[in-house]
This record gives C-alpha cells, sequence and structure tokens, in this order.
C-alpha cells in the first residue's frame, strides 16, 4: 500500500509581491506528514482566474488530496471559490447551511457582500470555521481553506476526519559539525543499500560562525529506518565524537 | 512595454517533509518585485529528478528568468546541476573557472567529492559566492542558486546586473480596522475603475483581538496609483478615522 499524496495550492499575489510571507505551506506540510500524507509540492500562484483554474485541474488529477488557501472571502480579489467551480464545471451556488451559519453570525447585519461567503461549488460540502464562522468548503479531493493562518489551521483541524491516513512517516536526525563534503560518497552508498529510507543531508552555517550538517533519515519502515540510522551514526563517529540526535 | 517575469522553484524534501521554513520566497519575491520583475509563480517540489527536469523546462518557456534554489551541494541528494542540464539537453562538464575557485578555496584539501560541485551544464556561467565559495551557475534564463539562504541571499545580489528590470512598481497600503465586508463593493467599483492598478484586500485577526484590513494598490502607473489611492482613502474614511499609510 502506497501513502495518499497530497499538493498545497497558496493563491494570493500579497505572497508573490513579497508583501506577506506565507506560513501556511510549513503547517500544512507538519501536520499532512504527521497522518501520513506526502506532499507531493506546493505552489503560489497570482488572484488570476486562468492559472487558478488550469492548476486547480492539473493538481486534483495528480494527487490524493488538494488543500487550497486564500481568496475565499467577499471582495473583488477572492476569486477562487468561482475558479474552484469552473475547474470542476459546475455551478456556484448558495449553500443552505452556510447561509444559516451566516445568519447566526451577523442577525440582521447579513446583506448581500456577506452572503457572497455562502457560495461554493454545487456538490460541495462545508469546512468549518470555529474563528470567524465563514466556512471553507470540499469539492471533490480539492479543500478550500481561508489565508489567514488562524483561521486556516482550524479549518485544516476540523477537517481531519475526512482524510485517509498512511502509514505512519519515521524520522531520525543527526546533527553534527562536519562539512557535508566529509562524509558526501559514504553516505550515498548509504542510501543506495536503503533506497526505501529517504536520506537528506542540510548543510547550514549560522551568523555565529557555528556550522554543520543535519542528515534526516524518513522511512514508512521503521526496522530500516533503525537500521540505516545506525550505519549513518557509525560514518559520523568516524569523524567527530559530539553529536545530536532527533 | 511589459515588465520582465520570473518563477521561483525550490528544490527540497526538507521543506515538503514540514522540516524547514522556506524564507527563499519571500526574498527573491521581494527583490526581484523592488527591479521591476513580476514573479508569477513559486513553486516547491521535491528532489525528484523528472519533476525537475519537467518543472524546469516549463517554467524556463513560460518566464523570463527561473531562480531555482537548493540541491547544488556535493551529496547523494544535490541533483539540480544534473537534472538542470538534461532539461536544456546539455552535458554536466567541469567549468575551469570553479576548478579555480574551488582550488583556491580548498587547496590541497580539494578532493574528488568537492569537486563535483565543479560541475555545471555546458554553456553555463557561473554565479559568484562570497559566503561559502562554491558558485552556483546561469544556464539560458535558469539561475540555480544555493538553499542555504545567506548563500542564496549573497548569489543573488551578485547576479542582479545580468537582469533585465522593468519600470518599477509603485505601492501604497492603507491599513485600517474595517472588516472587509463592509467596503467590498465599493471598492471592487474602484479596482473596474481602474484596470491597471492591481488592489489587494487583506484581512488580519491578531491574537490580542485587534482585527482589520489592509488595502495595498500595486501600479507601475505612479498616476494612476494615486488617483486610485485618493478614491480608496475617500471610501474608507466614510468608515473610519484612524488609517494607516505605508
Amino acid at each position: 500500500m502506497t501513502n495518499p499524496t497530497a499538493a498545497i495550492l497558496i493563491i494570493g499575489n500579497e505572497i508573490l509581491s513579497g508583501r506577506t510571507k506565507d506560513s501556511n505551506i510549513n503547517f500544512l506540510s507538519q501536520n499532512l506528514n504527521k497522518l501520513g500524507i506526502k506532499v507531493g509540492e506546493a505552489r503560489i500562484i497570482p488572484d488570476k482566474s486562468d492559472q487558478i483554474i488550469d492548476t486547480v485541474r492539473h493538481l486534483s488529477r495528480n494527487y490524493t488530496y488538494v488543500f487550497t488557501t486564500g481568496g475565499i472571502g467577499a471582495t473583488h480579489d477572492d476569486i477562487t471559490a468561482d475558479c474552484v467551480a469552473r475547474a470542476f464545471n459546475r455551478k456556484l451556488e448558495p449553500h443552505p447551511e452556510a447561509i444559516r451559519i451566516l445568519t447566526d453570525q451577523y442577525g440582521e447585519r447579513l446583506n448581500d457582500v456577506r452572503l457572497r461567503m455562502a457560495l461554493i461549488p454545487e456538490g460541495g460540502t462545508l469546512i468549518k470555521n470555529s474563528v470567524s464562522k465563514a466556512p471553507g468548503f470540499q469539492i471533490e479531493n480539492v479543500f478550500c481553506l481561508a489565508g489567514i493562518p488562524s483561521v486556516m489551521n482550524a479549518m485544516f483541524e476540523s477537517l481531519i476526519g475526512r482524510l485517509n491516513r498512511g502509514a505512519p512517516i519515521f524520522q531520525k536526525t543527526i546533527t553534527c559539525s562536519l562539512t557535508e563534503n566529509t562524509i558526501a560518497d559514504e553516505l550515498g552508498s548509504i542510501q543506495k543499500e536503503f533506497p526505501d529510507v529517504e536520506i537528506g543531508s542540510y548543510p547550514f552555517f549560522h551568523t555565529n560562525g557555528n556550522f554543520g550538517i543535519s542528515l534526516v533519515l524518513r522511512s514508512i519502515n521503521s526496522e530500516l529506518l533503525e537500521k540505516s540510522f545506525e550505519k549513518v551514526m557509525a560514518l559520523v563517529k568516524n569523524y567527530v565524537d559530539r553529536v545530536e540526535i532527533e
């Protein structure tokens, strides 16, 4: 059995203009990996209809799940619901439960503008928003979440029950003060010996002059992970005494 | 004349596993926009040959420039140079100037592993690395930079002279304590009146209970920017007195 896969799609000019630093990719990546769902790619695209429609179609066909963030409010630049509807050739229509939620929230202040937030693609289901109430929605394998991190996080928590989990992904990290060139060849041999363990080598330089590498081993097979970990540890210990393990 | 465009391609499993939070997209987006180069999309993909080759080809055809980060070291998971060479049907070959730089840096410690960092696609040119010396490279319209932010930033500074700049993009931001629904319709009308100004509406909720919107106006036409800014200011002032302008 292979693990489910996911793509993350961040929609918003403000990220690509450099004005806003995205934090949703990291949140979703961490949480999807915890569920055994492998993130195959992430994309950030602007508020442009054609690009959103094409990208949603492409990602929806190629991954088990797609998570979009951004563009589900009520202003002119909130075009995600409309584009996702068009990606699946569906109409955009008022969802009765969404209207009820917005009525509870706004009472007499519920006007035509706010009612736009109840428009979701035909056949879609709502995603609960415990922070600011206006819901996200799911259509087929695409989950459309808010762009504001606190709202997005709450929506994600509420939809976890709908996801098929994969085998848990085990991970071990070895950090030490070697340069990666020192062990590159031998590490490459260990990777070849353990094709089902993903071994990553990540050098770092800190501004205080500290440098080193983090070697990250990941696998859904805990036995192979342990065996490869012992080999990498033995390799590293040939060169340095002090090693941090996570 | 239209502004040059760019795509950003972050290569690395560590971002998609959630282990590392990317900061290169924000740095590149900010700096490219300052040069009048519009960022059309950003992608994060894993260390997988086919995906890197296909994505580099696609982005190279669709944008003026492509900036990749990550995967240019000397370990088994550093496959960017090889993949970019294959994307352009070039051979990977030792670059004499890169060998000279690595010889200066490592002296007698220059071994076969380190020499791998001198392999770049045939016909490529080097990108200087003032931090850790091993250079990046440019082939056609693709610039391949290191993944470590301090090294990537230094490489980017050194290649700015090679880029065609676009007309500067002017920007004004109005922040106030309105909810975006209040002004959504009127803001939409202003956007229709000024198609050459990009007007974004970004709500925020802070954990201290503060909420509001930032309205961001962007254009290469400073006169239209100023006119649309006055209209948005007049709209906002109908509802609130206190407004912050950036």
